[in-house]
């Protein structure tokens, strides 16, 4: 096979398979090349990638090395979404009763979701991470998209019980919009003792849900490492979690006035995009 | 810019665009180079992708042409994974009560619901669609996963009222496993009067939960573009629902011997997959 027609196969296998080690050999055989050429391609896709700022190729060396692709962009591609994301955000139809504001179309929107997932994937890529977590229904899109750059998987606590997933472990929390106490669960299958597990939802207003996750992780002896949600209504009362990032910060909704005013959150000054 | 960057960059924005209609000179203005060059190139980007059978670069001619990549996958990619997939369904441990399997594994697996997403996405490729269609829970995963590949919405039915998505429209509906009178609702603004919807959910019993879809669309004046479920329950009763498909067909659940069969269900016969 040609340089040109392998270039193409390895940049499609390396993004289908994000952070997975595939090796020098794996690739030799697949195009009946020997590995100098190889190593020659990756060089080729590693100085694209880092010239558009938007993925890394690890090199691994040893016997047991190889290569990965890290989905990861730059900061630039990060203020320009995050700018423009706020500004749609920005728009009064979206205010719904309660503080609340409408967001299904971004998190129904493969385009959107994409960019989400790299973004979020950028900031806990070199950070040890066994799964994504998240509270149906509204952060399974988020989740999902973080979940797919990070190459791990992804799992939906439940407000209610569902005979469809067996045995669940259960927590109670303060659900601080509605002021009482709830419950949410998670099928003990679901997630291997010990793990690490990063907290994503879609919207955060007192962050209650959010404790209720991390007390769920608790209960499988696993330990956060992070949380990071969509959206922050920064107006709203003191929050219930610590060392939380936000993509994009909520400052004010006036439903008299049909005004929302959202900005980039703090996701952007707590992400290190110096890696390239 | 060299051929083999281009080529690089090429692969990547259009695997991240799919279904996108780029035009030559976007290409051309992007790399600085001639257009009879950016031809040659696209023109090694659909060989190598038709070779491999997983993928298709559609050229469109004249003034406003360019290229479109199809996400595509051969009979062969089908059948290899829907068989393996079908062998681990039939694992035992997945037996729940009441003649439920556990998937949540599979539906929170990155790496099965590309495979998942490329095939669903594969048999409507040259469909008229507009939007994915699910109801929550599960179903969420398989449409995300659909969505993206047909690079069209995916929106989500609701089986409660939440205050959260502003006016809905909801229906009745009869959930065969309940076998009784439910209600699902969706946002008002989550779909266009007259969308054509391709129905997407995990598990199918009777079918009744599909139903309900139907209605909904229909009150939004839309066409039903399709019906595919990831797993068929063969051995339940009479389906509610026509023309559905499925990836995945489980012949039968035995609770008391833990046995559970399953096989690649109709989504393989009914697919043309002759395109390449």
């Amino acid at each position: 096979m040609k340089r040109s027609e392998r270039l193409v196969d390895m940049t499609k296998y390396l993004m289908e398979r994000p952070h997975t080690l595939i090796t020098l050999p794996f690739f030799a055989k697949r195009y009946g090349a020997a590995k100098s050429s190889i190593s020659e391609d990756l060089a080729i896709l590693k100085h694209t990638l880092a010239n558009n700022q938007d993925g890394i190729l690890e090199t691994v060396a040893g016997a047991a090395g190889g290569v990965r692709y890290i989905p990861f962009l730059g900061k630039n591609h990060a203020e320009d979404y995050l700018s423009d994301l706020a500004s749609r955000i920005e728009d009064p139809s979206r205010i719904l009763a309660g503080g609340f504001v409408y967001l299904s179309d971004i998190l129904g929107n493969t385009q959107d979701l994409r960019r989400i997932g790299e973004l979020v994937a950028t900031r806990y890529a070199y950070d040890d991470i066994d799964a994504v977590m998240t509270v149906e229904t509204k952060g399974i899109a988020l989740a999902q998209a973080v979940a797919r750059y990070l190459d791990v998987p992804f799992v939906t606590a439940r407000k209610r019980s569902k005979v469809t997933e067996g045995a669940t472990v259960s927590v109670n929390y303060i659900s601080s919009s509605l002021a009482r106490v709830s419950k949410m669960e998670l099928p003990t299958r679901a997630l291997k003792k010990g793990a690490k597990v990063l907290i994503v939802d879609d919207f955060m207003k007192g962050g209650g849900t959010l404790t209720g996750m991390e007390e769920l992780v608790k209960e499988f002896e696993g330990d956060v490492a992070g949380i990071c949600v969509l959206c922050e209504a920064d107006f709203d009362k003191e929050k219930l979690v610590k060392n939380y990032l936000s993509l994009v910060k909520i400052s004010k909704i006036d439903t008299a006035k049909k005004l929302i005013l959202a900005e980039p959150g703090n996701f952007l000054n707590e992400t290190d995009f110096d890696r390239f």
